[in-house]
């Protein structure tokens, strides 16, 4: 990167300038690249199905998460309300044999697998679309690009780019390894595919693989391979709907600045109005496409629509 | 209905005796009727997908839903853990004016649209393939046939029988209308579809449509049309994958016996492991379908993974 | 009262002047009107205890209570880790024999029970003391004033005024009856006791006994009973440290300007630093008072320290 | 202790044989020991009062606390629904100035200071006074002996056991140390404090002021100084209400067998009826006591009466 490492608040301006979106879908848009995903790109991708196989993209949602409580963020809580054994006792007062079993969940969005909304990170107080942050996201959650606004859009053609296998050793980035532009190309001539307009671009670094192998330690904000700064033109350019990754944070960490927080984030959400999706569980589906070297399918992934959410959990579905 | 209205217990023997699938495949199953939904089906669905259209079939998921507290069945809580103000008013701590929201939800699994998962009924103490329910679902959670299992599953070809266009009075059926095989059959033949093995149907009652009109009242638990009792062989003998209606508890309210409680529950989710959806929002769907004529479709409707659940919100996506 | 029905403004700004304690206890004091409650006043409070009785004030916390869902409050939910069931069926995997039960709670702070921390109300963006309200409460919690600070204060002398008793028909005031000074004063010459410095300070209206005779109906936001506006003076000269009611909001309902909201607290939270209990249970112990005539007692009321927490359930105990 | 170490269950059955409270205060019992804290013994609490000081008990409840996930237990997590930022901003749509600031609490029950319900703990799939666990604690709850029923009782005579600062170097005890009744006779002694019928006893390890110097590490759960086994008898036998201790679970741990879990546990609270208190804050009480030499004190310390609830946070509030 040939970005002053010591300022990164100047690099960040000048990225942002460069790869805004504001006003690009009108003053009153809530979905931001979403927005390049038509129903052309849905055809396109419903006629990648040729075997019919399909793959979840979720971590498990439980309390064996990463999370270890920094803001806030714990591991999902799942809790019953009603059990098998109850019903089994005859406790529970229902005619005819008849038994339930009910069950509640306390959890943080940003917990797993998800979606960050538009709402989710601020350039200098503005939100997406240059909006106040004080007016978009306020107590009450996002009044204005809430993630229930996307709940009908997220499906379209997806393209795996298993960065790790392709540049990696034993299909694994190292943590601190800031994956470039030349790294992405890389991956798409090795699997034979491009990555344009409305795709939904899925990067695999193999740091989940590892993590489940050796333990969660620092997933949840530590060290880890990702996007590196520097690919913020890219990501404009090649106008993609949305990326995710199989790490906790998307770009690299440590961020590629002397002391800085996700400056990618920074750029690409309310600048570029791209939007992301974390700690996507990308193994099976890599595996599948390391084997019959097909790295394009149909994904849906919707989010649930929570009214004025700044993300949400979400099962992505993959159909090759 | 020709069965005894007094007595509950003796149709429910009898039905799940005629519709069991206990065995079926195999004693370690935790899929049920989802086994039915093959690749075929799901290339089938697949090249349904002609216009690129996208549906949600989801409510959203807020404070202003149909819970009244029931089972401790309360409306989601989502509650703010960062906001914009404070990332506006420089509070947060970030270096180069980097600001964030996050966010946090507490809800039961059953609150709004979901898939019920196969831990969720019991028949007399019985789980899904003739388990014991204590052993199934315990206070930790669904130990077997957690929601989790079916979490790549279910993609395939969905159908909509709007059975209130078809047969009700401006779209609706009334609250208390059981649905039979002939009403199925009648709207199989107006949209000029077949269901069969492996199909996952969604049944259009318009009540969804007359309380967002009218108010809630008693959506959650009260008089609602839904399927009647007599419809579990069809339910059986189509070998259907799953099965969702725009009601709280897709079979007619109140149930067609003197004293019973959900009856078609107790015999379709413990004995023939068929897949149940409840509270989805098919009126835009609906819409394009009576429109178009069109009434299948690609239909991806992911539960979250989250472990030993015996239900999941869900936002169905249909692309047609 | 005399003010302006049409100007609830200029009225709380009068108030707020006259009753202002900002700076009496230092720049840095986050105790408000506790500070007048000292080590003599414990003292005379535990002079009281004759008999040894205690009472219990707090109501119950469970579904069944008052909430509708206003501010996104909701009754408390309280779901088992572990139950006896699963200790009973020995499916918990514990060794010789022993078996265990565990529970959650999520509730709101303002659901029940409660004690107003400082940070709860704020004037014009200005919290308890002149701090700026955005300085005070981020979404983090109260950076300042968090109710943790309390947590030792809350014990000393109690009086209970029952003006249900004493001024009510059958014991209980209507809805919408605003209590005044001259109330006041009579239910202390009833009762034959004073009230000054330091003391806690419970005010039956008997609305409690009403809604678990006929129904909670609006009891969380509607009519009520409660302090009249005009009462702000008295509580200022008394300097008694705190006061709570049986009703949900402490002031009369509605409230006594055309269209105002909570004017009273606007006054005594963040203008006096006076510490607001609302729906106490006080049937049990103003029965006590009525029949022995002794209206003074120990009472300590020791909030849960919820680190920033702007309130806490409190189950408050009185001793005579 | 002269107990076999390979054969806890034969252990437990034998003190819990010579322990038991079965049957002694009637069938319909819910309290236990607490039924020893009587009137007289609130009278003689009260007149301990002599400085008027106070002192909270309680640990802070928030997400810095000592949980990490074990049985599901995780730390408070406590959000706001509304902030200081909005009410500034104008943003909260009241009128004349008013704001406001609400605030939520998601915990499990168990989570930092509290009381163990008598429903907590199961000997043999037995309740306290003989009633079977599946019949007492539903997933709906203690239907029984739940934590509300303690609401109006918990006040009286304290006593302060420091036996970290009588035995221990520094004031503190090792983890894995054995309180036997030797040591808290030494500490009785040492005090010049006699123990009795109806008395709340703080017994004082020294960990928690250990682990705040230290760091957690497994407070929740590992290695810690507390009650031996062998002091079954001398809780008994003193007949006093209730005991609290500042650690994580009561007894000391390791377990004093090789392979157990929480056996003095097993027998006090299913079989002898007992209130334990766990995971206090000692530390202010212990160093005024150290500094006096008095220690004795009046107490409350009311459970939250959560209807059902197996255990409760607590603030107990210690006055002399």
């Amino acid at each position: 990167m040939t970005a002053d490492r010591t300022d990164p608040e100047a690099a960040i301006a000048e990225a942002a300038a460069r790869c805004s979106n504001w006003g690009r879908w009108g003053d009153g848009d809530v979905l931001g690249t979403l927005n390049f995903l038509d129903e052309a790109k849905r055809r396109e991708g419903a006629a990648l199905v040729r075997q019919g196989v399909s793959f979840s993209l979720a971590q498990r949602f439980d309390t064996n998460g990463p999370q270890k409580g920094w803001r806030r963020r714990t591991n999902p809580v799942h809790t019953m309300t009603d059990t098998g054994a109850d019903a089994a006792l005859g406790l529970q007062g229902f005619p005819h044999g008849f038994g339930g079993a009910d069950d509640v969940i306390a959890m943080p969005l940003q917990c797993s697998t998800q979606w960050d909304g538009l709402g989710h990170i601020f350039d200098h107080g503005n939100a997406w679309n240059g909006r106040p942050a004080e007016r978009v996201v306020t107590a009450e959650g996002d009044q204005v690009t809430g993630i229930e606004h996307m709940a009908a859009h997220v499906a379209g053609r997806g393209v795996l780019l298993d960065v790790g296998r392709v540049i990696g050793r034993d299909g694994e980035l190292p943590d601190g390894f800031a994956i470039t532009e030349e790294h992405l190309t890389a991956a798409m001539e090795a699997h034979g595919v491009r990555v344009g307009r409305g795709d939904i671009v899925l990067v695999r670094t193999g740091q989940l693989a590892r993590v489940r192998r050796d333990g969660w330690g620092d997933y949840a904000g530590g060290p880890a391979p990702g996007l590196s700064f520097t690919t913020a033109g890219w990501l404009h350019r090649t106008e993609i709907a949305a990326i995710a990754t199989d790490t906790w944070g998307f770009e690299v960490r440590p961020n590629e600045f002397d002391d800085a927080f996700q400056p990618l984030h920074q750029v690409v959400i309310p600048n570029m109005g791209l939007l992301i999706g974390e700690m996507w569980d990308l193994e099976a589906l890599a595996a599948h496409c390391a084997d019959d070297g097909a790295y394009e399918f149909l994904l849906t992934a919707a989010p649930l629509p929570i009214t004025g959410a700044v993300g949400s959990p979400v099962n992505p579905i993959a159909i090759k």
